[in-house]
């Protein structure tokens, strides 16, 4: 069913953008092969191929050559191709457009459609949801993953200023920074991302302590995915899975990841999910 | 393919809103039967079963009762159930489901998923269209009729005080109004619409004469027709044209619609579609 060989991929990311990790997550758990480009996220050289300003971009060769962006989009975009081959990647990916369209606040912004809705006929669509209820409850965890999980990451890795400074150096050893970039990307983005996560951190409404909005959402996953199933995908984790597990795992190694592990219920959870990846 | 007295449709509306017109101007090309019930907008009764406080809702009876809401939603729905009677409307409608999501300017806002996008297999997709890339065409097209082409209404026709109060003539003429409510909403809201439309224009950054806007809307929308079809959809409307039309026929008998008609190219195509729709 992998389409062994015959699906070249190129993941342009920054190693600690969430969005990013959960592409990773996704075709790593597929054990699809990729390439990454880290990209400098200062000169952002290694994308200036793209008018699409922003990472991830996957570049797909199932033939020709083909530029994917938008974490959502790729994974749905792929997961299809891996599903269903009565379509080339490129017909799947015209089902999820850019649309310019104008928020309430009259900023532009560019809305991929569909992107949480694999194009799936009845037939595979049965193959891969048993039941319709778990197709619906895929998507609206995988949208609850983008538009309110991943909001809580800056609040908290960058807490205090100690935190801010412990992200920074995370970042900075992760990420691909010249020696002097690296220097001054640490101690002025240290700064910087402190003082923006408070702006974040009231647009978004969240509570004096953010922690707090952490473990309740990360609580309200546990939640969601019960105590009769290994995973929200049952036996096997599914695409929202994937994607809370990938946006949780760029915190590693900081303060409120090991927060989250001591005082939530994720850790059974997120164990498994470890296991399954790397396997 | 009709599902002649199969479905019964009950429409929840204001008369005037371009999100009911649009409803409208589909069931009625389409031929299906529906009752109205005109809603009264200062108390809204009529919609006190639902716990969805907008117009328009339709509840549909194919079966068991069932109540859909958003118009975008209701016509991507009834349309996939007019092309494929694979599913139920109930089926079709978990399609469709709304996610409660945050804005980045953290409000709170009810989306509904995949609302451009209809639920059809391959044979109806070829069916429905012939080529894959009017899908899309239609797809970003109603999305421009809900995103832009709608928010250009309101500044325009309360673009002066002469204006609001026609506007609010017509509006209270055409709505459900009790004597005294009419007069008080027709006055007192008149004098507000045209504050309020100074504050939508400026947010949705229209030009100084909103009616420059309206022109190059109208303009684009006739020249993405094009000269060699008579409609998006060929030579039968398709779900774009009968929202392009559904919002901008509510300014009928107003100084913008006649305006529009003097200053744009818009006139072929719009008595096209009247004819069309009457039939």
């Amino acid at each position: 069913q992998l389409p062994v060989g015959s699906l070249q991929l190129t993941l342009y990311q920054y190693k600690t953008c969430p969005f990013c990790s959960k592409v990773r997550a996704f075709l790593d758990y597929h054990g699809l092969p990729y390439e990454i480009v880290e990209v400098n996220p200062i000169m952002r050289k290694e994308i200036k191929f793209s008018s699409y300003r922003k990472v991830p971009i996957l570049l797909a060769n199932a033939g020709s050559p083909l530029q994917l962006n938008d974490s959502s989009v790729i994974i749905s975009a792929i997961k299809t191709y891996l599903v269903s081959r009565r379509n080339s990647l490129e017909e799947i990916v015209s089902f999820y457009p850019p649309v310019k369209t104008v928020t309430e606040q009259g900023k532009e912004v560019l809305e991929y459609e569909n992107k949480y809705w694999l194009m799936l006929d009845e037939k595979e669509t049965k193959r891969v949801y048993p039941v319709k209820e778990v197709r619906v409850e895929e998507m609206k965890w995988r949208k609850w993953a983008d538009d309110w999980l991943v909001h809580l990451i800056s609040p908290n890795v960058y807490r205090t200023p100690k935190e801010a400074l412990a992200s920074f150096d995370y970042i900075v050893r992760e990420g691909k920074f010249g020696t002097l970039e690296g220097l001054f990307a640490k101690y002025v983005g240290a700064v910087a991302m402190f003082f923006v996560s408070k702006r974040l951190k009231k647009r978004h409404q969240l509570r004096d302590d953010v922690r707090e909005d952490l473990y309740e959402a990360v609580n309200k996953w546990v939640k969601a995915v019960g105590t009769n199933r290994l995973f929200m995908g049952g036996n096997q984790p599914n695409l929202a899975d994937l994607a809370v597990y990938g946006v949780l795992r760029v915190m590693e190694g900081l303060e409120a990841f090991d927060d989250m592990m001591v005082h939530t219920n994720i850790q059974p959870w997120y164990q498994r999910m470890e296991e399954v990846i790397e396997k």
